[in-house]
């Protein structure tokens, strides 16, 4: 690699917008497809940026010292990976024959498949929050001096989320978070709510606790000093630039025009705008590097953790396990802990108590939760994240991004079903199986008791991906021996004997309701297998095969939850996934809409309870 | 009935407050379960509005000119039924004897099952949202006065969806919505961000551009005179009140304490504090009825909707098919339409050209958007609101509060899947099937081509619940000719023969792989059936049964979804449903985390091509 200039003087830095402007048409025209004028506008604020202010090792994407750069505009990925270019970590050929190409890692939102990429972003509204997350790390849990820069879109100012940040980061006083808005005003079908009104997102930003700074973002000595000012960590509030600019950018036949949102140029339109920004160059730049500065954090150790022990028969609901192991996982350094504001029910209070300076209390903003977790992921730890089981579907579009982003972060929800009584259906998860099984890479734990919830509590802490456990409200007898095993993918057979004619599957409340079945139906001379499917993906298609095998392919599967994508289809989809099946299933789930009651009311309302099982057992026998 | 009092005065709107935090502890402490503290700092609040400014007929919940009362925070659902006891439509028996018990109208959180809830509530930031389609719907389309008046709790103050209300509130001038902030300054497990820093929220709600009254919460004249002007609707600006309360106001036990969120108190606490609050009363009153006001909306008739026709063959993505099929719909007054500034993609603009008085711009707030479809639906509306399929998991809570609400809308979801190519997995849907499938009472619809689409569109407008359909990036040929039937819940055989030996099941693009596989299969001599499974849920069990015992149990399901929840999902649970079967089924699914590319490499690389099908059929019918 040739010597890259260090010393980018504001000069340099116009031409390198210039640059980054043309390599952002060069790449998306080649590719036949992205979004150039969404670069353009903001080409000018991130030469500056990068060759300026953004201290970061290009050699050691992994040096701790390391500002961060989220593209919260992902779809302005020909920008970033201009950038890329510009300091050398990408060559031109790899810009021009990647870009947005099958198998090529400059995908057409930037994702962590590229070293220097903390985040997936691409879904508006999402790399602040996740930036919020990370700045958390930096401020609290680091202690380093870096910065979360954040490059943002104006039309992404309408999400909800983009305020629960700013929001999180004047409560926790983010001085080390900048989000720069590129108020282009131009969204992809026209103009954004608020155009160029600078003032109308001043007043907000500055009303949700930031100092705000409004520039011309072509005017490069004005953006100079607002990063010069914004990027002052010293103080005690996040920082957001306002740049007004325009949309294409530098470009006459495009810029500030509509129905450009999202196209490349025509080739030879792009050769015209080539030579109207002053053709092709090869500026080949490196800004400041990183202070020198070492992690702290220890290495976590596993061995040390001490799971807490229960007695067999004693009622300890799985939530208040799950809260007894996070603070035993808590001798682990990397472990944090989030909730949103319902920490008393969750039990993650237990852990706000013993480890206060790894407890973030994200009050009622699931979104920023979610994104909190995978910013804190993307720094090495290992989050966990609960609330109400419902309340994740709040979240959903940040956990579907969060699986993008490869994170590892572990989600615990609790108050699942109509097991929770009298509150009413919009507290009852009813969905959030479904929901978790199907994001990409996921494990979707539901023990059914306090042994077997603290032992997957610790499991989930090693685990890639997205992990969930759903806890229970109520408390139920313990059904294991301390220091039993529960390896994730597998499933328990608390009840088996070579006559069985039924196989009944539960999970959860469900579980127990199971074995109240198996009990009265034993009484009638039946003999039936009970499964604790406390893994519900992935799932122990070897134990359900081999019980559907010696029950005549007679399954009854219980639970606590609609009848679509959950546990019910879970076991469905392993017994036939391997292979011809002869099978005769009966799904009891939740299938009217709940109203209040006790647990028992409505369980037996739901069609879930012991005595549906029972029936349901019976009924397959009789069938047959 | 007794005669109620008619003027409510002060004096008697102070009298008025005690009786619902009374009737707010005892209702909750018969059940032994529900909110009194959190409804106690709001009641002098709720007596003002409800006595002296709600215009509001009790006995005619349905009469358009009506206010609306919407309770966003649901948990204080104890204050709202004692506001029903005070004006005599709930009886205090009912009350005492109902609240929270199974089987009763009166549930935990209030829901439409009662006649004077317009929306469920529950979910915290909700209902002011929710209010948002309401008022948009008197002002913009029913043309009435009424006046939309929403009581927020403070805690939700931190969920981004109440900023998402107030921007659009602001955005769509509407004067008529009013949110009551009960700043009682604690939350579930502590204090809130905020505390009783009635500024911060007053700058906050300004800079969002609604007008700002500060109140002391339990000062009856001064909550007068802030109701007076936020509820004149002559102005142009949404109306924000932040009262400044204590939580469990009136009983110096619990007033102002924390610990005492969500608890009812013991019989002999309640004892004490219905002495402390001067005793039970039974007041009967009644507030300012509404003016008289007729619905100009004239009746809906189906009959006139002319569907647009396309020829066999002809590529149409079903996305245009969308947008021409709702421009058709469009002259029936009821139906309006919403996007997530994506329109120009899922071709609702042709709507907003066509209607542009029934189309609402939402811009990148999904939300919102959704809320503001549950509240037009609330109006009497049928509300269609459309973005990326993806960007409907942002929506996912608001989604599965809408069916808790009984809304009936419909949702449009295009770029599905892989087979958009280019921009990678963020702006993939590849679990919205599962997502929605999984909401109570919803109805999933995935058109393989125009003619289907168009002609479930028209469907759509008279389905109950929830109804989703997803659309398709890509133009694919017609497959029907118009004027063919595409009944809900149904499926159609493009190709069978007796001699069939497997079937392939796909829908949208995998359909048209199915029947690309069919014929490299007959060419190999191989008679394999295909079915259209355009109606996801509600599915065809029966053509999907008959068709598994004609093919010796085999089939091969093609989705571009994970492999959760979806398609395969949907077809494994129809055909092991119906009693004991032998089935030997082959799932094809997006299994790997899919980058950028072509549509035809990312099928391919997917293994949900034609090639894959045709492989698995193979494969289906070498094992036997």
């Amino acid at each position: 690699m040739p010597t890259p200039i260090t010393d980018v003087d504001l000069t340099l830095a116009a031409e390198l917008g210039q640059q980054l402007r043309v390599d952002s048409i060069r790449s998306s025209t080649s590719a036949g497809s992205g979004h150039p004028t969404s670069s353009m506008s903001a080409a000018d604020l991130m030469a500056v940026l990068v060759g300026r202010h953004l201290r970061y090792d290009w050699d050691d994407p992994d040096n701790p010292a390391n500002d961060h750069l989220i593209f919260s505009k992902g779809h302005a990925s020909p920008l970033l990976y201009s950038i890329y270019k510009a300091v050398g970590v990408v060559s031109d050929e790899e810009l021009m024959t990647g870009y947005r190409r099958f198998g090529s890692r400059l995908e057409g939102h930037p994702t962590p498949v590229l070293p220097w990429v903390d985040v997936a972003t691409g879904s508006l509204g999402q790399g602040l929050p996740d930036g919020v997350g990370v700045a958390l790390a930096g401020k609290y849990l680091d202690e380093l001096p870096y910065r979360v820069w954040v490059l943002c879109g104006d039309s992404e100012m309408a999400e909800g989320s983009m305020w629960e940040a700013l929001d999180k980061a004047s409560y926790y006083k983010l001085a080390n978070l900048v989000a720069i808005v590129d108020v282009n005003r131009l969204g992809q079908r026209g103009p954004t709510e608020l155009s160029w009104d600078l003032d109308a997102y001043g007043r907000r930003a500055a009303a949700f606790g930031a100092r705000v700074f409004a520039v011309d973002g072509h005017d490069v000595a004005a953006i100079d000093q607002a990063l010069a000012e914004a990027g002052d960590v010293s103080g005690q509030q996040p920082a957001v630039i306002l740049a007004r600019t325009r949309k294409g950018r530098g470009f006459s036949e495009v810029e500030d025009r509509e129905d450009w949102h999202g196209k490349p140029l025509p080739p030879e339109m792009a050769e015209r705008a080539v030579i109207e920004l002053g053709g092709e160059r090869n500026l080949l730049v490196r800004g400041p590097r990183p202070p020198e500065g070492t992690l702290r954090r220890p290495a976590a150790d596993a061995a040390e953790v001490k799971l807490p022990a229960y007695e067999r028969g004693q009622k300890v609901a799985t939530r208040r396990a799950y809260g007894d192991a996070l603070v035993a996982l808590g001798v682990r350094p990397d472990v944090v802990a989030m909730d949103g504001e319902v920490s008393n029910s969750t039990f993650a209070d237990q852990f706000a108590h013993a480890y206060p300076q790894r407890y973030f209390e994200m009050y009622i903003a699931e979104q920023q939760m979610v994104a909190a977790a995978v910013g804190f992921g993307a720094r090495g730890y290992r989050p966990f994240a609960s609330t109400f089981a419902a309340f994740f579907t709040r979240a959903h579009d940040f956990i579907r991004m969060a699986a993008i982003s490869r994170a590892s972060i572990c989600l615990v929800g609790s108050h699942a079903g109509v097991e929770i009584g009298a509150d009413g259906p919009s507290q009852m998860a009813l969905e959030d199986l479904a929901m978790l099984r199907a994001v990409h890479g996921s494990t979707v734990l539901y023990p059914s008791d306090a042994t077997s919830a603290a032992a997957l509590v610790l499991a989930m802490a090693d685990l890639d991906g997205i992990s969930y456990m759903r806890t229970t409200r109520g408390a139920y007898p313990v059904l294991y021996d301390a220091g039993e095993t529960f390896p994730v993918g597998g499933a328990k057979v608390p009840r088996s004997a070579d006559a069985d004619q039924v196989t009944l599957v539960g999970a959860g409340v469900t579980l127990h309701e199971c074995l109240a079945a198996a009990g009265q139906l034993a009484g009638e001379g039946i003999s039936a297998r009970v499964i604790d499917l406390y893994s519900v993906k992935p799932v122990d298609t070897a134990t359900l095969a081999a019980a559907a095998a010696a029950t005549g392919g007679r399954l009854v599967v219980a639970e606590d939850h609609h009848p679509e994508g959950g546990l019910g289809s879970a076991v469905v989809d392993a017994v036939t996934g391997a292979g011809r099946t002869d099978l005769a299933i009966v799904r009891l789930a939740v299938r009217q809409m709940p109203g209040s009651g006790t647990t028992r009311e409505l369980l037996e309302a739901s069609g879930i309870s012991a005595s549906h099982i029972a029936e349901a057992a019976r009924r397959l026998l009789a069938e047959d």
